[in-house]
């Protein structure tokens, strides 16, 4: 499934280049060639995204027709800055790349962010001689380049902001880092992140790929201390080998997961322009993934909630499944998902199925799934039953589906207490939805006791399903059953 | 398929029954039986959407230790109550319903809401027993009941809230009317809907449908000129033939999508404990509905999103969809979705391909889908390309992706105020997307001129794809193609 021929140029061995990405994501300092005052300029807006973002390191904008930018001094060229510039973000027309990229190499810089577009993705073929131009000064230089065509990246826990887009800096800091072959897929999931306060650590647009592609991020991040979940945004690469083997070396240590599009005739063409590589061979990506130990996922919302479950839960044991909610048609819903996705529904031990029937009148279903319905006004039942069956040896996981109504407006908290103090390392994904955000503070409470929420409970138990694909891959060595 | 043997009891001809429904949606007053001022009471919370929800006829609180409940003057019973009452909602325990319900016999109501449980969906036989009782004494005395084991229901446009969750008040009004067989999903979907800006119209927990079912709800509808498209939630019926006839009879009228739960053999389980009704016979629901011009969906979110677009758009004429992208990635996940959902990416006329060509340089895709990306800075350029596109005549819709960078925060405006005057009836369906609802107006405008708006370009394209679906089983009768 790996030959050379049918996956992957095969032009380099594996493993050929090793750069140290490190000044890239923490530079002590970073020069803006091309920065600007004019909002209608992209240079205008990195300089925003540095200075908005807080970065706390010396920025040095280079504008050959101005004296200060952002009220920060600006230097004529690269050369003229007295200090050491370990990144530089290139946001000047094509034509002059290579020119800054010998000065780059002059000023022994450590890294390059280039912005600017026109290479290898256009239609005009000088654009492709530009890209392998630039590739080769890089590579002669040593120099590490993200991009060209691309927004930036973002490290959220320097702060370092590193785009074209200010609002970056407003995804709250976590454990997932992104690594996107498209601006606009990263824009959309920060943008999704954001708004489910979802935590990312990097956000990475890979755009053109000229000499950093998907397997140089994949082995930066398994080292890095604030990456714990790597999510890979594709839509083809030239060398997926690289990837591959380099995701099988660190499997077990990280856990990453893939959305490729590309399925599509359309899609698959389009890649080829948008970044100078063909989409093609869907099916055989799913196969490398699986063997590489890459969770494959199939939409934007499923890589974004599975990469959450990956941050906070820990994996399930097993398939035993237990579904708890507070009103039985959510329940059901999940129930679909979680069979269907190769879970089953776990039963009580005699114990538990006791103590739930001394908590719950016979009122409605006290077996699994469990409609807590009849507990209602009773928040201290609800958690009794979470705790019981959190702890009987024969249930793996929880789907905890609570919707708000006025009458158990407390069980979100009773609950949010009770499982900040568990003991046992069981995932839990709930669904606890309330109009107005009237839970917001109880869901940011479970989140941080390690419970992902999501916002139905097809959505956790989705990702429920993932982690437990997941689980089974890391024993397997590839199968992950149900795709 | 519908041979009663496999499908239906057939203990009752179709059509057996028709109650006048109008005075349950619209009453011009509403008595509230076990009305309380304790707020641990359902009768609490059922007085406060009475009031908080603005119903602008008379609210008659009824028990018998108050003189005053929400400083509405309060009666001992029923017959105390010197005016007419039309819609009377039931908050007391299960013992006391059959003697409220001669009551309300003897009153001449014209409607009840019951909220009690306590009856067919609970363990104990004696729970069916009393739902047969008040089954036959509502009958007998002509009364439809919503209920029992119901949180009640909405009608947005009196408006009036006859349920014990006053938060349904805030969701906005529009052309969606939800029936639900759970009071938890129908909580989830209204906060769904409240979140996403989705107008409803009615939305009606049916409970354990003693004399009201889907049926019925789906008859009465039909004829509501507030309700544009009509939405249910299913576990299991007792009756489907009802439902799939009163669905075939309409057929046309007024869109009918279905999400129905109890694929799973645990939610098949926890069906017949929840509401008293096997789900079972999964797959000839499937059937049905497709013979009944119904579009099943398979996610509480699908069923809403594509409620709205039925609820937004025209349909479209034909499978050939153009997808405009301000980037390429998501044009391309949304290309995906779309061909696997049986649509294809139409080819433009040479005219509509010159045109873009003069608008875009040849940086990118100016093909379909098309990466408008060139046109960042310049949102004359993006909405010149969505006009043209839209008048041409190989294409029957659109799918309009963009994520919103700082260079590009005008085009949304642009774009809907061209869409606003635009005059071709071509389903068109976007994913605008942007941190902080910085184009939450523009979206609303979108939205209002006839263009849904969806979180993800996934969710523009499955949408999209059942628009096709339905209009194909409009035309064929029966077959929706990819599912």
């Amino acid at each position: 499934m790996l030959d050379q021929e049918s996956f992957g140029k095969g032009e380099r061995e594996v493993d050929e280049r090793s750069y140290d990405l490190g000044a890239i994501f923490k530079p002590g300092s970073v020069a803006v060639i091309g920065a600007s005052d004019n909002p209608g300029k992209l240079g205008f807006h990195v300089m925003k995204s540095l200075t908005h973002g807080r970065y706390p390191g010396r920025i040095f904008p280079v504008n050959p027709g101005k004296d200060e930018i952002f009220g920060i001094k600006t230097f004529s060229s690269l050369s003229q800055i007295p200090e050491t510039v370990d990144l530089v973000i290139i946001v000047l027309p094509a034509g002059q790349v290579p020119g800054t990229l010998r000065e780059c190499e002059a000023k022994g810089v450590s890294g390059v962010v280039l912005i600017t577009a026109g290479f290898k993705e256009i239609e005009d073929r000088s654009g492709e001689a530009l890209q392998k131009e630039i590739t080769s000064l890089a590579n002669q230089a040593g120099i590490p380049i993200i991009g060209p065509n691309t927004f930036g990246l973002i490290n959220l826990h320097l702060p370092l902001n590193a785009s074209f887009t200010p609002e970056f800096s407003g995804v709250e800091k976590g454990k997932i880092s992104l690594v996107s072959q498209s601006g606009g897929m990263s824009h959309l999931m920060a943008f999704l992140a954001m708004e489910n306060g979802i935590g990312l650590s990097k956000i990475i647009g890979l755009g053109n790929r000229c000499n950093i592609d998907f397997a140089d991020m994949v082995r930066y991040l398994m080292e890095d201390s604030e990456t714990g979940v790597i999510a890979l945004y594709l839509e083809g690469i030239d060398d997926p080998r690289r990837l591959i083997e380099t995701a099988k070396r660190a499997r077990g240590k990280k856990p990453i997961l893939a959305y490729k599009v590309g399925r599509s005739r359309a899609s698959d063409k389009a890649s080829q322009f948008h970044t100078g590589s063909l989409a093609g061979k869907h099916e055989i990506y799913g196969g490398a993934f699986k063997q590489a130990g890459i969770l494959a996922v199939e939409s934007s919302e499923e890589l974004l909630d599975t990469a959450k479950a990956l941050a906070l839960c820990p994996l399930p044991m097993g398939s035993r499944v237990a579904v708890l909610s507070g009103q039985a048609g959510p329940g059901m819903a999940a129930c679909d998902v979680a069979e269907g996705g190769g879970l089953s529904l776990g039963t009580f031990s005699p114990e538990t199925q006791r103590k739930i029937e001394a908590l719950l009148p016979p009122l409605a279903i006290r077996t699994n799934p469990v409609d807590m319905g009849p507990a209602w006004y009773d928040s201290e039942a609800t958690r009794e039953i979470v705790k019981t069956v959190l702890e009987d040896q024969g249930i793996d996981a929880i789907i905890l589906c609570i919707m708000f109504a006025s009458a158990n407006r407390a069980s979100a908290g009773v609950l949010s207490d009770m499982l900040l103090h568990r003991s046992t390392g069981k995932p839990i994904l709930s669904c606890l939805s309330s109009p107005d955000r009237i839970w917001e503070k109880e869901i940011k409470d479970l989140e941080a006791s390690g419970v992902p929420n999501y916002p139905t409970p097809e959505r956790a138990a989705r990702s429920l399903v993932n982690l437990f694909r997941f689980s089974r891959m890391r024993v397997s060595g590839g199968n992950d059953g149900n795709r």
